[in-house]
């Protein structure tokens, strides 16, 4: 059978394990009427949402794959599509286990706290599964039509395999961007908008059935957290690997067994979704009630199995550990080497997930710090939750310096590349972990709003509080793999630009100006975007302020009870707000690249400069874009749980000065964490691979 | 006559300039005698500070100075003494004139508006010129000695002149920071803790003499704003004229007019001295009452004389504009190019002014938007203020990026070296609109403590409200040409590095992993160090809220105004902590590159790796400054007048839910603006003269 087979089989066994736990999680009970009642209205308003947003974004993928087909192809234009689905479906699935699965998991609270996670961590692994095989399936199935059924081959000069993977990377990121957009505003802007006029202004409790944007919010939860992440994680799994191979086609392009090398990462990744649905089974509390450690434990035992998982695919793909893959090369490597990379990616991981812990948990000084600072006031809890966004920058930063010299020094640009491949293999459990915590907050909602016993809440509380560290990790994972990640692209992109200009010479020293400016300019691109992702919400905020302030000005039965507010067009707002916003930020990454590239060309009278400014232009996006994408999600997070630190009892508690001013720091931290701030990661790849693309297209034409 | 006595000359006028307005102010009235009271604790506080931070920082220097000696001789350490007591003496000259201005200019406004900013902005006037002059006679003059009395020589092989230029910049760039930081922190704990408490606590107004941290407040304008502000600008001056004159060491060393060509970035300082005087005596009120008009109608008379100015100085410096300067280069330029680079410089500060008054000015929609989002509450006021310091980033980088490639099409780095000049050669007028602010803000306080008329209020509050603005475009202004000073440092890195290591291969080059790891950990540095600014402040400010408050509880007599509250132990608190915190920050920069060196030279195994990264080090950490020191300064000073805005009636004015959610944002600004941000500028030189220190030092053992 051959490697790709495996794979291919790997991933079925994925899906497989996604619909067997599905019957699982849907057979469990729904709760009472008004539960379900509750639960409707939510997956009703996610339903809409997502239709709408799908609407959209087809609107823009058939215009984007009718240039790829025109540019590059109809095969290319192929894989574009598939990625682009395959995208939207990975995060069609994610939504609407989750809004089955919150009510179910509100219901299984009422017996006891394990039944509460493992329900809720169910509904996660089932997301996480899906995405990481539907992922491996795309690439390993697509590769595999192209390459068997129509008979490319790759190591020749035929480019139709590497253009067809670097447009399904383009696809996935296209739709992921805009999906980790337009959830993340519609998410946030409901929750902002939520927040302010109904805790702060009416002085209702969070999730509060008077309050007319509380649908609307436990819809973001769906659609933002859930659909757009899992979106974006298929994406990350895709390029990354996507990468890894079109590398391997470019840079060893004679060696003997490149067809093993081809298919490789993709049995990575098929073993370690075997070692991440093992993982799933260990997520269970022990004696005592640490769900945090129990999310660790399945981790832990994931990661501790993919290592020898690794060294049997590595080895049986080669034919044994010690051959040298490139012989003659100036740096040679073999099997063990790329072992040793990917286990590096294993330790990259747990570093980041442990760094991004320490910055984002209750139980450390950062949120801590942060808490406190929130006893002098508003502003002190704004200013050392900025001071902690940018300290949380520096332990990741120097994690993936020493992991790119290490992985550098051991088997060159390939090495990087199996370090960000062996991270992503362990995407099926890392989203698992964070698709667990939308479905523990939309539980919380259910049970306040369906009057459920205060110890209900109390328990989804307890998991909820979990989930925000759990989604700020994700979130450190997907941007640290991004920086590696991206290296690979840039990689190629020069590699590319070698084989399709030969007799041009492209500068890329940093004595070239064309090269610093790019850097700037690329280091502009996430800060923009980040600022308009911001602006977004904060609109959109705005926008549900008024609308929720108007419904209890117009209806004063609202507040007594005597009459329902109208939750469905708080969510039609939203849902308009939140595609409109989603459009233009979305298109900066697609087009900036293509507009320095011609417009450096022009001016300087070179097209050399033009590229050389381009390709810096990917790595100040890369230089740019990962402060701002950790500190944001950082920042968020710890806001976040400061605000719940609080709450727990410390200084003051619920309702002090010092809540109030943790309450600001929340609403400020959550556009950083849930819009801005991951949306960043897509963007930095659509970037590289718009690069990529404009490259293959200028070298057909 | 020389052209650097010519040069000295001029720099002795613009202290002549300084000395003669300086007895215009202090003959004019200081009041009545409460307010001579207020003004005398005012000026004891900040002298009190000022020289405890000297102290401070003298150990520092000491250390530093002996450290300079043994690596690189006594004439580099006489350099570098030059270079730190001048900033120091700046900085103290800042001080001295602001607090004995602040209360002459009360006194004026009891006459009128335009008495009022005649006497604040002669007063800043004397620190802008005493700034340019004494870095102009800095330079100069130990140029002077060493070549004309010493008799050392550029142009052949002797190094002596060019390191002992960078080691004066080098005591000139660490007094700045320290001053800058140490200022920074005091003024924002003691403004943010004065807020805290005072307005949103007491709910007293601001500058109320109840407040015991009012003294405090008013003393952090004259030791932050003033006189850290005048060091920061004394070091940019040093810095960037100095980077000029090393370049031209080093890249046209054989060419026929060497010393005129050493002598001429001098001579453009001089003279522009000259249109900035001029320039002053126009800033005066037309019939309206438009203060910013006034402002800038002494700045475009400078700017404008500066034209012909700079021309008059190139074609006497080199005898004429058509001269090839360096035949045979590869890129050859006459002294036309270089006048053309030097508008060029002249162009792109009226641009950056331009845009940081867009972002900054009540009258457009960044400020008016963030005005408009506090009506929906303290959180969305900080999103949309985040977002804005986001966006702020975009025209200025453009900018920038622009006059890189034009300053290079034209001259290569020797264009961009003079276009930086330019931009330079004006601070006198832009430190003298600069300075203005804080003796404005200072009037005010002394006014409302005095118990003068509201009318009088009313004029400083007007004049202080421009004041804001062009702090805001000072920094723009002083971030912007560190962007371009930088890359001549890079350039005399790596004209430096070929020189000393003629035999290394450093290879510069995006493609080598370790400049990505450089570029990575440059980018980190103003993150950190940013961080570590926002968090002294946050707790700085927290010593002081606790302090008022206590002082509150224990005497309540304080809010009868039965008894005075101990303002001096506010002060004596404030400048312990502001002291504390400077000193690890500061160091930031100054270790990192020398750790980065000699880290990666030992993991790679290759001096040449450990180059590589330290280069690529210096582009990052201006590629991730530059956009925080913009977003920080645009961003704070959007705030803060925001909240102004709102104070002048627009969504219900003083005292309303909005006007409250300003003043968190106006908080959240504070240590974003007059802390970190600014502080940035000199820390992203300091590691860019660290390194060519290192360098020479490597070199020398």
């Amino acid at each position: 059978m051959s490697l790709v087979t495996i794979s291919i089989i790997l991933g079925l066994v994925a899906v497989a394990y996604g619909a067997f736990t599905s019957t699982q999680v849907l057979g469990a009970s729904a709760g009472n009427a008004k539960m379900q009642e509750i639960a409707a209205a939510i997956q009703e308003g996610a339903q809409a949402y997502l239709k709408r947003q799908y609407t959209t974004i087809a609107i823009v993928g058939v215009i984007v794959a009718a240039i790829v087909a025109f540019a590059l192809g109809t095969i290319s234009a192929t894989g574009f599509i598939i990625g682009a689905v395959l995208s939207g479906v990975a995060g069609f699935i994610g939504m609407n286990i989750s809004v089955r699965a919150n009510v179910r998991t509100a219901a299984a609270a009422q017996t006891g706290l394990q039944q509460g996670l493992t329900l809720a961590f169910r509904a996660g692994a089932i997301t996480g599964m899906l995405v990481a095989g539907l992922a491996l399936l795309a690439i390993a199935g697509f590769y595999w039509y192209l390459t068997q059924v129509a008979g490319y081959s790759v190591g020749g000069d035929d480019r139709t395999v590497v253009d067809g993977l670097v447009a399904l990377a383009f696809g996935a990121s296209l739709i992921s961007i805009f999906a980790r957009l337009g959830g993340g505003i519609f998410t946030k802007a409901a929750d902002v908008g939520a927040d302010l006029v109904g805790k702060v202004e009416a002085g209702i409790p969070e999730d509060d059935p008077r309050n007319p944007a509380v649908i609307a919010d436990n819809v973001g939860d769906n659609v933002g957290d859930c659909a757009g992440m899992a979106a974006d994680l298929f994406e990350t799994y895709v390029v990354t690997v996507g990468a890894t191979m079109v590398l391997t086609a470019l840079l060893l392009k004679g060696v003997a067994n490149l067809e093993a090398l081809m298919a490789l990462p993709l049995l990575i990744g098929g073993v370690c979704i075997v070692t991440s649905i093992i993982g799933t089974y260990f997520v269970r509390l022990g004696g005592g009630k640490n769900i945090m450690g129990a999310m660790y434990k399945g981790f832990l035992v994931t990661a501790v199995l993919s290592v020898p998982a690794i060294w049997w695919a590595i080895g049986y793909a080669l034919g044994g550990m010690e051959t040298v893959i490139n012989p003659g090369a100036a740096q040679e490597f073999t099997g063990r080497t790329l072992f040793y990379c990917s286990f590096l990616g294993l330790v990259i991981t747990g570093l980041i997930i442990w760094i991004t812990e320490y910055y984002t948990g209750t139980n450390y000084r950062p949120v801590k710090s942060i808490a406190k600072a929130s006893e002098t006031g508003h502003g002190t809890n704004v200013i050392q939750g900025l001071a902690i966004s940018l300290e949380a920058t520096a332990l990741p930063t120097i994690v993936i310096c020493g992991g790119i010299i290490i992985a550098y020094q051991l088997a060159g640009l390939m090495g990087i590349a199996y370090a960000a491949t062996a991270m992503l293999a362990l995407a099926g459990m890392v989203v698992a972990l964070d698709a667990y915590g939308p479905v523990t907050d939309n539980a919380g909602g259910i049970a306040e709003m369906a009057g459920l016993d205060d110890s209900v809440r109390e328990k989804t509380d307890a998991l909820d509080a979990v989930g925000n560290t759990t989604k700020a990790v994700t979130k450190g994972y997907a941007i640290g793999s991004a920086g590696l990640a991206a290296l690979v692209l840039f990689a190629a992109y020069t590699t590319d630009l070698k084989e399709f200009f030969p007799n041009l010479e492209v500068n890329f020293s940093l004595e070239n100006p064309y090269v610093i400016v790019g850097l700037l300019l690329g280091a502009l691109l996430p800060n923009l975007f980040g600022s308009m992702g911001m602006t977004a919400v904060g609109r959109a905020a705005g926008d549900v302020v008024k609308d929720v302030r108007d419904q209890f000005k117009n209806n004063p039965g609202i507040m007594t009870y005597e009459t329902k507010p109208d939750y469905a067009r708080t969510v039609d707002l939203v849902t308009k707000a939140a595609i409109k916003e989603m459009i233009v930020p979305s298109l900066l990454p697609v087009l900036a690249p293509i507009a320095v590239y011609y417009v450096i060309t022009w001016v300087a009278g070179d097209q050399a400069a033009g590229f050389a400014a381009l390709g810096a232009m990917l790595l100040g996006v890369i230089v740019g874009g990962l402060f701002i994408a950790v500190s944001m999600t950082s920042g968020g997070g710890a806001w976040d749980n400061a605000k719940k630190y609080i709450e727990d009892g410390h200084h003051g508690g619920k309702g002090s000065e010092a809540h109030k001013a943790a309450v600001t720091g929340d609403t400020v931290g959550d556009p950083y964490k849930d819009t801005a701030g991951p949306a960043v990661n897509p963007m930095i790849k659509i970037t590289n691979i718009v690069a990529l693309l404009l490259l293959a297209a200028l070298a057909a034409h």
